[in-house]
């Protein structure tokens, strides 16, 4: 019997039709977004209590059976890949928001609840959770990815928004970390720790998470330019400025091109920002005259902003398909996407070598990204029966990295490492800090079975 | 011969002058701030570059002897307090800013650099450096203890300006933390593990930090109120409304009085916030006319500001030196700080506990604090010879901590655990949790010589 079958013995009959064996079954859980393949679990167990995470681990850690948490899988580097002789955990019907605290500005989550279903729940109270990948991701995959989104220049990533956890360790003990505080400075910072990890040290089962105000007056428009270096030399302006912009996305002239054939716009095929200011009624007019001011010396055309939320909708619904859309734009395509970020100096000179990397390989690719931080994506879009193009598309996102790493910046602004950025890990922090983090990986998980194979290269 | 001598012998004719063992040198390292009994290290290094760190680190590893890194001994629960048998590392000769990248909103710092120091190199760029203990600490102890100051409310934490750090390990091998990019998924977040590790894990040998653009208009003043509950209530629906103050602090009438004999200011003893709006002209006012609206209900005086730059300083320099004057209020008198934080819907009843228990137990004690963050401290002040008095304060400290955590609260809002907080640290997380900070410190510091006795409670 294998060490699977005997955990099974044990959780087939505590979980019944939520400890799922059937292929039919366990193919909705294959966590195929992006370009890794993508394996079919062994095991998918759907737990709905902490105490059944807890049994769960216990069971699995004595059975020597590896775990892989899930969220809903749309995660970009394989970071939630199924793994041989594993279980893959299903959080997303851990899916309640516990509570609701307008006063204190935060909210307590289960991991499986999404950014949208979190957003709606808070319709009433005037508040809003502002990190917002383009999936409808949950909270537990977002915070093990140390996400971000369209927000992230003003209200900060995941890593700034999480103010403390409950973590199941490998060996079925429930922890605590952080607290309700605004601050604290309490023993190591255990939050951070596994904000991040991707489900390597052990599996979140409760957030508490920061809150934000909806502003009072929101301006949200596009503005399109000359040229690529206008469009960038901008955005660097505006943030060496200190203007506090809400979103200043980039779309390349591709990436327009996707987005207009998929989401029905009739956008200019230039270089665009998309931009979203949020303060009182007053502000929000300065900081557009900022911007204009600005964008003048950069060969912008003219920002056009507008106050109606619908529209505002309608323009962040096109920039959150930009994936799909790039996807779309050959018959069965995949999609690999880049994930740099470099100082806001170094914006305009690797969007400028990625531009012309992509080109002098003859790909297809557009180039878009959360430009206020520094971070951008190349799409690269590609069929799966063209393995020139697949080499091409490594050799190209390898300069891209390299690039990146000269100047200080980092191989992933929000992805995480998963399986595609395990040697970049080593080529950014060096042997001896990724050693340092084995030794914390296996100093929580002396067994090596969370999540295996992500994160570390296999020796 | 003990691990020291022979420790001595290796490094006395590495650092000279700069490894120090006669008794008057040695002295004016005792960290003697607080109210914690200082110590009298039995010896002082004082590197003054990588190497020479790295070399103190293996040999003292070699060696069997105990590290105690040192910025200028201000922190406050004897978080640098030296250790019987160990090497006291004053780090405040590594003192040179490295770099300033205005263009990326950063700098390289080495670890002894001050912030008043910083604040001053960085003046002709337009940029600042925010967070500001009361002391003219080192950027090393602040990331060290988590530190932060009267500018938090607005810019965070050191936890929020740490880009990256390098860190000599206790085996001497230097590691690279974090990047210059604003954010990174790439692996575990060992610059957060580091920020606030209190010198247990390794010695920061050099920081990458954030700093600010210094705002357009400023606008300072004090506001007086009726009661300490329409001080304490003002705050909170600031907080709650997402007015952007950037400093909000609060003294009790007692801490008022402390103040006025000791700085020179003539303030009525009544209970007073002491405000700072940052933001262009236009948005100052507005924030003023936002604050008047929220304190016209609670009791508040008017509301008198100042865009004088000069009369900014002076009430700053008033507020920082708040702990001196406690201390002035009795002769040979010692103070003792607590650092309560919690969520911000229950600072008032925190602070109305606290100034009962106080009386209760007739106590001198201030209140005072960085409460737009939840913040306040109680500098007990007390005489060495009154042990009666020192159980009270004890008694009255360890009932506010458990008031603040019975909130979601923490027992340390910036001054660290330190010795003073060991219990509290289990009592806050649990024995669980800080297990796993132990296995932690152990996979990283496997012989426990780094500041042994400070953060975990000795077995
Ligand atoms: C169209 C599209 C657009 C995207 N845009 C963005 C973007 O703008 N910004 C961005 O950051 N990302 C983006 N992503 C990537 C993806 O949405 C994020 O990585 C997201 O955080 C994944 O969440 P998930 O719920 O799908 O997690 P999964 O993919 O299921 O899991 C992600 C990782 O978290 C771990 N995990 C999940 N839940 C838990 C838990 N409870 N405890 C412990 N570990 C757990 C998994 O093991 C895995 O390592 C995009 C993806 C798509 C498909
Ligand atoms: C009057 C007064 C007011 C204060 N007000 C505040 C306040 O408003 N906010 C606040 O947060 N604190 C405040 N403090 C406390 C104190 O200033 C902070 O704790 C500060 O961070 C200590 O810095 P330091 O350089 O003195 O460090 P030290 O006291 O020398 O060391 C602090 C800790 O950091 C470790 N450490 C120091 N340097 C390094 C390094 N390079 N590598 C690894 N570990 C290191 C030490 O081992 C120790 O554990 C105040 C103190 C005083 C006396």
């Amino acid at each position: 019997m294998t060490d699977l079958a005997r955990l099974s013995e044990t959780m087939a009959g505590r979980l019944g039709a939520r400890w799922i064996t059937h292929e039919a079954g366990r193919a909705q859980f294959m966590a195929a977004e992006g370009h890794h393949a993508a394996g079919l679990p062994d095991v998918v167990a759907q737990p709905r209590t902490v105490e059944e995470v807890q049994m769960l681990m216990a069971a699995a850690q004595g059975a020597g059976v590896a775990v892989v948490p899930l969220g809903v899988g749309t995660s970009l580097e394989g970071n939630a890949g199924a793994v041989a002789g594993a279980v893959s955990v299903d959080l997303s019907g851990m899916n309640r928001v516990l509570e609701v605290a307008p006063e204190d500005l935060l909210c307590v989550v289960e991991p499986g609840v999404t950014r949208e279903a979190l957003n709606e729940e808070l319709r009433a109270t005037g508040l809003f959770f502002p990190i917002d990948p383009g999936a409808n991701a949950t909270l537990g995959g977002m915070i093990s990815t140390r996400a971000s989104g369209t927000n992230a220049v003003r209200y900060g990533t995941m890593r700034e928004n999480v103010l403390g956890l409950k973590v199941v360790l490998p060996d079925g003990t429930l922890i605590p970390t952080g607290s309700r505080a605004r601050k604290s400075a309490a023993g190591y910072d255990l939050t951070h720790l596994f904000t991040g990890s991707e489900g390597t040290l052990g599996l979140i089962v409760e957030a508490t998470v920061r809150l934000h105000g909806i502003p009072e007056a929101v301006l949200a428009g596009t503005w399109r330019f000359d040229g690529l270096d206008g469009a960038v030399q901008t955005v660097i302006e505006t943030i060496q400025s200190g203007v506090p912009v809400a979103r200043m996305e980039l779309l390349d002239p591709v990436a327009i091109r996707a987005c207009n054939a998929f989401a029905g716009l009739t956008l200019a095929e230039q270089p665009t920002l998309f931009v979203e200011l949020h303060g009182s009624p007053q502000s929000v007019r300065e900081q557009r005259t900022q911007l204009e001011a600005i964008g003048a010396g950069h060969g912008a055309g003219v920002l056009t902003m507008s106050l109606d939320r619908d529209e505002q909708r309608l323009l962040w619904r096109a920039r959150h398909a930009a994936l799909p859309a790039a996807r779309a734009m050959v018959a069965d395509a995949v999609t690999w996407s880049t994930d740099i970020c470099v100082p806001i100096s170094k914006l305009a000179e690797a969007i400028a070598r990625a531009r012309a990397a992509v080109d002098a390989a003859g790909l297809l690719a557009p180039i878009l990204g959360h430009v206020g931080d520094g971070n951008y994506h190349v799409f690269f879009v590609l069929r799966r029966d063209d393995p020139v193009g697949w080499e091409k598309a490594r050799a190209v996102n390898e300069q891209l990295i390299d690039y990146a790493l000269s100047v200080g910046g980092t191989c992933t602004g929000e992805h995480g490492i998963g399986m595609g950025k395990r040697a970049a890990l080593v080529r950014e922090h060096g042997a001896e800090a990724v050693a340092l983090m084995r030794r914390i990986k296996a100093a929580i998980d002396p067994g090596g079975l969370m999540n295996p194979g992500k994160i570390f290269l296999e020796r």
